[in-house]
């Protein structure tokens, strides 16, 4: 890859010298994703030299950008060529553009598009953004199933469809119906005479225009599909492709990451930068109070404790030990039990494969912590018996505390919570309050040997 | 999807009926993820119907299956079938499977492979699992530079490459220097005397053999390629497809999940099952033990503390809520960082804007949650100086575990320390000795209104 920062080095110099023959260049070979690198390394008086690109070049760049950068770009070109070139952007990716605009200036845009890509844009705009109507794109190239594979490859000549589109081509028959699909290799090989319904595959898998783009992800990725067409009905209205559902898969990454880290919000992308502190605050502060609350009835169990914390005040010294051992171990369960669902394990029986597992685990990681725990406080605070009220509290609670990190979330799946939502901090917080009230049950069961 | 449960259905009821006639219909028909799929949900019994399928169906089925599935079934088909099916399968993915075994039992299937299989097997075995070379297939097909389109349509016909490398066709020339790409359908539309060189692209994005498994997964997911092919020199030697780049990332996401959640380990796959409860205590107890030192040092700040709290034992009670406070927002601003992180965000003067962002969603946090826990614990505690100390030390905490939770895995980042081991459950504990230290030098500090 250095290869790659070379060429972006060089770019980069192009544009600085105002060199227009030498960007001319490099733009009929490279990448857009190159060129749009090239782009967010530059000041903004810097950027002007990309607007002496062609309109077919600005759109293919405007897609590899974010929408902060596609706004502030556009708006730099002016409305009349923003227009043509959100003309020629694949219609996916204008309906993200336009999706993510104030109503009244999208509906504005819109009006001044071409008839037909503005009635395109209009039937994308309708499906839900997290659906698979919301991730298609209209543009597609289909086969008849009664062409014969000499008319259908001239077809493909004639139309030269979108390379992203055509890994698979689709057959469909006279009412739009999807009947078939065929690689463009079959295709080729084939003898021309042959009718296209012959050799095509008639088990097509497909996927529903409402169905949630998660489930579409993870078809594809199971599949090994390089591209998927969405129908309504029997009817074909789409075509997903395999890097719109790797943006999703990431997507989804980023969004287990958010809840796990108990970030709440519509889209929970908080690593995106553009998002302002208010804004990102408001996506954390719910759970703060939350827990805040949580944090308040653990302060209750110590209350109702008081008494022997006054008589043994060294208790307090274990306080945090114990209570944030407990949400450690319970993290780590619940980090094994999120990840799984998510990729789409522990169906059935695996379940209590899983739970039985996590309860051996508990029981290894209290027994190991409770001793080296009961050893150091018996050496610290010379008492045995203040050693083995610690080790034995210690041990008990990580057992809980393992399952409860496996158990919680599985609860949640099931009554189809997002587990995720089993963040760490909740996970953690709960298993504070069972960790205190096992500890200081112990202390008070031994409490006449350790005054 | 249902039309694919349904279908499941189905096969599985023909296996059970040992229909094979209508299992050989579908077989013509599905997906080997499918009849993966159908496998999976028999009993060992139920399986033996799957004798009867030829051994190129097999090795289609048996590399969507995990290691422990491949494993039990070829041993089911005894050594020599075996080893023919193991040679109808991708290369690549027999060497996932073979790499898995013990070394004196893949050196054995080795030796009974035909000589040009073995050969390609040696050498993809030689390269690091988690590079380039480890992950792409050597099965591929090239066109050359000097040939017409209508030599290279024909090369195409005769040799019928696999679906999987045949959606970019390279273009080497007599060398095997890597010197162009062309797509299928751009093969297709050019006027059949034209030469290859004439039409293609010259500049390829590849990858050097040696480059990291993420670094590669992470150029196809930018540039959005479905294959990139692997140079050793100039030379072309493999190529790797977009379904491998997904299975990096999602491998990915695990792993950060895990690391996330506290979990160690080579490969900290532990949502798998088939890892003992043994296996994976070891892997999450050097964290606990490590984390359980950290807990005796914040006992060690209270015991620093003892004549405050044997004054004031009142204090205890917000311990936990302090401590567990500390931990969640730096788990938040943790996720945020590591997640971005490893989508390659944050670079020069972004780690700027996002140190600054996080103190300044610090100062609202810890607003807006002191203030809360301040009326509270008054209320509760009926002492205004107490609501003051609580809220003030909360406020502060909460400040200073934001900026924790960003700039150590930042830190590490630089440090070229995985940042995902900054890892939930050591910035919790880590924000526990700040925040008790905070609490309980506040309270000291305002003793004297407090007894």
């Amino acid at each position: 890859m250095e290869e790659q920062e070379t060429l972006l080095l060089e770019i980069i110099a192009a544009i600085k010298n105002e060199d227009t023959h030498t960007l001319r260049q490099f733009l009929d070979e490279i990448h857009p994703y190159d060129m749009a690198q090239a782009l967010l390394q530059l000041d903004e008086d810097e950027r002007v030299l990309f607007h002496k690109l062609t309109d077919e070049e600005l759109a293919d760049l405007i897609e590899e950008l974010d929408y902060e950068e596609q706004q502030s770009l556009l708006q730099k070109l002016g409305p009349a060529r923003g227009i043509r070139i959100i003309e020629k952007m694949a219609p996916d990716d204008a309906v993200d553009y336009l999706g993510e605009l104030e109503e009244s200036e999208r509906k504005e845009i819109i009006s001044r598009l071409n008839p037909a890509f503005a009635a395109d844009i209009n039937q994308l705009l309708r499906y839900p953004e997290n659906t698979a109507g919301g991730l298609m794109t209209t543009e597609f190239f289909v086969l008849y199933a009664t062409d014969t594979v000499e008319r259908a490859i001239q077809r493909l000549r004639e139309l030269a469809p979108d390379a992203e589109s055509a890994y698979y081509l689709y057959v469909i028959d006279e009412k739009h119906q999807l009947t078939g699909v065929i690689s463009i290799r079959e295709l080729i090989v084939a003898p021309p005479e042959t009718l296209v319904e012959q050799i095509m595959s008639e088990r097509v898998v497909s996927v529903p225009v409402e169905m949630d783009q998660e489930e579409v992800a993870r078809t594809m990725s199971n599949y090994g599909f390089l591209a998927v067409p969405v129908v309504k009905g029997n009817k074909m209205v789409g075509v997903i492709t395999v890097d719109d559902a790797i943006d999703v898969l990431e997507e989804e990454a980023s969004e287990d990451m958010m809840k796990f880290g108990g970030i709440t919000g519509t889209d929970a992308g908080m690593q995106d930068l553009s998002i302002g502190p208010l804004k990102s605050a408001m996506g954390r502060i719910p759970w703060l109070v939350l827990l805040l609350g949580v944090g308040i009835m653990a302060g209750n169990i110590i209350a109702f404790f008081e008494d022997t914390l006054d008589a043994v005040v060294v208790l307090a010294v274990f306080i945090p030990m114990i209570a944030g051992m407990a949400g450690n171990t319970g993290t780590q369960s619940l980090a094994v039990v999120v990840r799984g669902l998510t990729m789409g394990q522990f169906k059935g029986k695996d379940v209590w494969r899983l739970i039985r597992r996590e309860a051996v685990v508990g029981v290894f990681i209290g027994l190991v912590n409770g001793l080296i725990i009961s050893i150091v406080a018996a050496l610290w605070q010379k008492s045995l018996m203040l050693g083995f009220v610690i080790g034995l509290s210690l041990s008990v609670t990580l057992f809980f505390a393992t399952l409860a990190g496996t158990i919680v979330p599985l609860i949640m799946a099931k009554m189809k919570i997002d587990p995720a939502f089993a963040s760490g901090p909740f996970i953690t917080t709960i298993n504070d309050l069972v960790g205190l009230t096992i500890y200081f049950t112990v202390a008070t069961l031994f409490m006449q040997y350790l005054i």
